[in-house]
């Protein structure tokens, strides 16, 4: 599956497009989620549509029903391994940032490739950065993945170098809150650490599910706030994501991380059924 | 003109739609302008092609041709008294926050009616609220009219009560920020105050052709941190944007405000040419 086969269901329709009042373009008014799907078969289902309707929920959106979007995610993926991406947006409206008294969601569903990364990332871990951005803090919006996603895309644009696999981000007030694309796990002693995201950033189905596994595992699970020390302190960090899975902090710029075999147990756990 | 009579060019294809991988949409990566036009001309159309190439600028966006786009405007107005959205995103791209290497900007023109707001609100003034959502802090993004307007999608929703005419917004320092659709300007003596826009909101044209007309008018122009007292205190208060002009706010609330003949006079210099 290359570029040119991309597919797509809009609103059910097969290489469907988008309007231009459609309030998704107009304000970013959405949201959205990233999924692997393969032969008959979407990873983590219920807690991706549990989080979709979640998301949805808290902008207002009504959320199509499970059963439908789940066909649709099929039908694209025809039985190869690949990236869904499932977009809805608040739909069409007049000019205005007042949501229209009726609105009709769009629902957009898109597979494309699966992203090929280094195996390495896997076997030995990742080098990271620090990123310059500052994320904002916004309660009404942290945890949502909406498509309000321009500090993401700004951070990104903070480094090319190909060694470099992903950038760590801090809120305005200095403290983590994830990597650009993915969502941040310590591990210290017997406890799991990750970044509370009630003022910034994505609570992602991955970190939900990771977070789970470890207190059946008998982990003590926190959210907390963090800052950069207790990053280098721990005995071990690992990134999470739908696409990635799990991957270990090697480095951070030019300081080596810990290793104590984390990662490897917390991609077991997250690939069991819970 | 209306709703049904809509009109817009994407890429200057007439009635064109977007591509569900268009960044704009994936991401709300790109800026926009609305504007005024009408039989031949494009109101402030220098300003407005500079905010919007300085915008553009600021999110490494290739901004079209000024011949390019006026064209567009004018092409679309066909005559007739009506509001043009200019929307650029970074067009399409494959899954991803990094931009890709070589993007050709999306370029969407809308025209649709002018909205309609009561008379009163020009002769008499309009009553506002303060809004509970409190805008994030985004040195980065701060001033410019980018697509991720999500807080003002929700701040928006705060109310529905017809006399409330617009929403003032703090951001989480509780620095008096603007309205939800408009800029705030401050009198008192002869100073004009409106907020500094460094960390949050959006530095529109109007703001910005009326503080150069007070200044060449004898004011002192300052942009300033603003509490809510200061609102409270100054000798009037007005809101701008491009399509509303100048509105004087007569009551935050259930207080009166100060009415000094001020929005009249910023409505008349707003219209000079400067």
């Amino acid at each position: 599956m290359n570029k040119s086969s991309d597919r797509v269901l809009v609103n059910g329709r097969p290489a469907g497009r988008i309007h231009p009042l459609d309030r998704g373009l107009l304000y970013g008014d959405g949201v959205f989620r990233t999924l692997k799907a393969g032969s008959g078969r979407i990873e983590w289902w219920a807690d991706q549509y549990a989080k979709l309707a979640g998301d949805s929920h808290a902008l207002g959106l009504d959320c199509p029903l499970e059963e439908q979007l789940r066909s649709e995610c099929l039908e694209l993926a025809k039985g190869e391994d690949c990236v869904i991406r499932i977009t809805l947006t608040r739909g069409q409206g007049p000019r205005g940032y007042a949501p229209p008294a009726n609105t009709s969601v769009t629902r957009i569903v898109h597979a494309s490739p699966l992203p090929v990364y280094p195996p390495q990332n896997l076997s030995q871990g990742v080098r990271v950065r620090w990123c310059t951005l500052r994320l904002g803090q916004q309660k009404q919006l942290a945890g949502i993945k909406h498509l309000n996603r321009l500090e993401n895309v700004l951070a990104r644009t903070e480094w090319s170098d190909a060694d470099i696999s992903e950038g760590l981000l801090l809120d305005r007030e200095g403290w983590v809150i994830g990597g650009v694309m993915s969502n941040i796990l310590l591990m210290r002693g017997k406890t799991l650490f990750t970044p509370d995201l009630s003022l910034s950033g994505v609570a992602g189905v991955t970190r939900t599910r990771i977070m789970r596994a470890a207190m059946r595992n008998g982990l003590d699970v926190r959210e907390s706030q963090l800052r950069p020390q207790d990053i280098y302190r721990a005995d071990e960090c690992c990134l999470c994501n739908s696409l990635i899975g799990v991957w270990r902090i090697r480095m951070i710029e030019d300081m080596e991380c810990g290793d104590r075999g984390w990662a490897d147990k917390l991609r077991n756990w997250l690939n069991e059924i819970n």
